[in-house]
């Protein structure tokens, strides 16, 4: 059912009447396999390489899985733009132009896909003149498709995703995630922001290891926020969709309108909460996407 | 498959060949309703109360299924004492004696539950002269059934849990709770601990929300240790036997032996994990479950 809505989705949305089944065809047979790599995988002893720091982890799988997507991807569609993450960190340009671009995560979680720990996502999003048009997200254990598309909706499998009201921080329950640097001075920024929620009585803050899948737990109104420092383009591209279609709103950090390369985000169900968050988290500096 | 593994299970444990089927037949309608309960609540706005702090949150469906759960066993065990987290709440005494005792947590999560955060579960643990004999969680809306019988081993469903072997902090994925208290001292300990762990290069930490279920985790082999300060016997009965047949450990956060009613824990995959986290955390402090 996952595939079938998958292709279908996508058939949607390229309708051109010969191309849309081809399309769903190999889209379909693409999610297949990579679930299914990501899935036999999760079973088994890893080789893990590490890339920016000693937490920030990177496997076989995720290169693997990268590498499928975007052959496929690129077979059908040559004139388009790719950015990924495992492409990317081998030295590939990470710029957002005004051409179609996919923006893709071949697993988010990677850590938690290492330690077996079961949330794990392939996050794939599509922008074009710079503006996320759609995204999909699937939660490789739970047989869960989140995905939207601008105007259209959001919906975890067939039902449709609605953000919560809440607008009351003591009535909030907040998700983040501890993003890649270690070093003492962000992790005491790091705590320190949580800390800064605690005491404005939020009533839990939820760390699960991946962002896009805590993206879509607020797209579903089982959170009420969701903020970070140091994720990237391809953990955010899809789930902004996703989140501002159910309703949620999506924003830096600062306050202002949402940067796709800043490394940092807030979403929230309403604005209300999410300036709220704005106006009490300390800034963690981390290096733009798009800078060299 | 779920209710009839769970009715299976007590059956081969209570072999009195005549009452296991009735006693199989009971767990089984009581299971179904109680996650048909929960389900149906986890999709509807709740009538939420607070307990011992504004983040000690108890909901109908609490008491509900508390009930429930307890008025089945109590007409097929008269003579059976019954430990269970509402019931305690309400005023019950908590003491763990040597008489068959039932030690429940109806929804465990309660803050998940509340927000719809999918992470929930019910816990059933049993004890008999102080020792644990059993324990079933199950998640309610993952279909997953965790049970562990003394000597017996532990499941997933069909699947035998194992335990990771990690003795290294700097390749472990920790997971805690922040417990009930929310003042100044006890969020400075709390996020102190972990910036201890991240400091010693643990991979990460996570915070799911749900004691019970971050304790099948780590009998899972998904996580390397998990430690909290604020927890109950009723978080703590069940997992205690699971993590055990899954070859884990289970000890006070001192480094002694597990006091079911000191309210505090360090869980791990191997006896070295749980030493280290035991010399690096700082104590936190909560009133015993059997204190008065």
């Amino acid at each position: 059912v996952g595939l079938w809505k998958l292709g279908n989705f996508f058939s949607q949305l390229f309708c051109h009447a010969k191309e849309s089944f081809l399309l769903q065809k190999a889209l379909e047979i693409l999610l297949e396999e990579r679930v299914q790599i990501i899935r036999k995988a999760l079973t088994e002893e890893k080789q893990v390489s590490t890339k920016t720091s000693a937490a920030d982890l990177v496997t076989e799988t995720d290169h693997f899985v990268e590498n499928l997507i975007i052959s496929v991807l690129k077979e059908k569609f040559p004139s388009h733009r790719f950015i990924a993450e495992e492409s990317t960190a081998a030295g590939s340009k990470c710029v957002l132009t005004d051409s179609p671009t996919w923006i893709i995560d071949p697993v988010d979680g990677t850590c938690n896909f290492v330690h077996r720990f079961p949330t794990v996502a392939v996050s794939i999003g599509f922008a074009v003149n710079k503006e996320l048009e759609f995204g999909v997200i699937y939660h490789c254990t739970e047989e869960r498709l989140y995905t939207g598309r601008r105007g259209q909706g959001a919906f975890c499998n067939d039902k449709r995703l609605q953000v919560s009201k809440e607008t009351d921080i003591s009535k909030a329950l907040i998700l983040t995630e501890i993003g890649p640097k270690r070093d003492p001075a962000t992790l005491k920024l790091f705590l320190g922001n949580i800390e800064r929620l605690l005491k404005a009585q939020a009533h839990g803050v939820r760390v699960i290891g991946s962002s896009t899948l805590a993206l879509c737990h607020l797209a579903s109104g089982a959170a009420d926020a969701y903020y970070q420092f140091g994720l990237h383009c391809w953990d955010l591209a899809a789930a902004t969709v996703i989140i501002r279609e159910a309703g949620g709103t999506v924003i830096d950090t600062s306050g202002g309108p949402l940067d796709l390369m800043s490394c940092r985000v807030i979403a929230a169900g309403t604005r209300e909460m999410a300036m709220f968050i704005a106006q009490e988290i300390q800034t963690i500096h981390y290096r733009r996407d798009d800078e060299n």
